[in-house]
């Protein structure tokens, strides 16, 4: 079984995404994380959705559980405009979670080896330099407990 | 808001489920990960669905790519049986993800900063010491953008 076998269409957003935009994407989709690429559409990096929540919670109130406790809804819509304006470069952390990369004719067992070794929620899987699919930690786990 | 009205049913296991099982559950409603309970019901912690990978792949073919490259699907199937027979505490980590976790009538902001403090994916829900339900980061950014 080679790597292109078990790739999945996924969302994917670059880096100069509308950062509301994205937040759409991953609401919509219910998606636990984006797969970013750069301008030229190579892989960059995984927007997990925790990320985009901590973007919006000002640092103040993330380390503060009483100040959470007393702002109001209207804050909320508040804070939720912060994403308004930003891209998604603006939402990556410092050190961005890497993204796994594998060619299309790589084994099932590599990218397994890929995953588990980064400790990766997702694979991206490349042919000719573009991503055509996404593997997923379950889709992986839905080959393996289909085979055993 | 409080956290209850956003709080959704989420797939839980215990400590001594089935490892084969919990990787089942994981590949059949492709979930990021699942909210592991201990015996009493009480949260205990968060299952990456790339940490049961990690669990099936040995390191010394996880440290080596060219070792897992020419690694057989015969293998492959022997590797997914390192689940059969283990519990989840067994697939967990030394360390494992914590699971942030609220009370029912905790407010949507207080939910929104645990998960930004906590770089958590996902918040339990608790009424009466029971988790009656989930908060992934996508639903709470599909309430957001539902306000802004």
């Amino acid at each position: 079984m080679l790597a292109r076998e078990l790739a999945e269409p996924y969302a994917l957003v670059d880096l100069d995404t509308d950062a509301l935009e994205a937040a759409r994407i991953l609401a919509a989709d219910r998606l636990p994380g984006l797969v970013v690429t750069d301008q030229d559409g190579s892989p960059y990096a995984i927007l997990p959705a925790s990320q985009v929540v901590r973007f919006v919670i000002p640092e103040y109130v993330r380390e503060d559980p009483s100040l959470a406790r007393v702002l109001s809804e209207r804050a909320a819509d508040e804070i939720v405009r912060r994403l308004a304006g930003n891209k998604v470069r603006d939402l990556l952390p410092d050190k961005p979670h890497q993204l796994p990369v594998l060619n299309g004719d790589d084994t099932v067992i590599e990218l397994a080896a890929a995953m588990a070794r980064m400790r990766s929620p997702l694979v991206a899987v490349l042919e000719d330099g573009r991503i055509t699919g996404v593997v997923t930690a379950a889709r992986l786990l839905e080959f393996g407990c289909g085979a055993a």
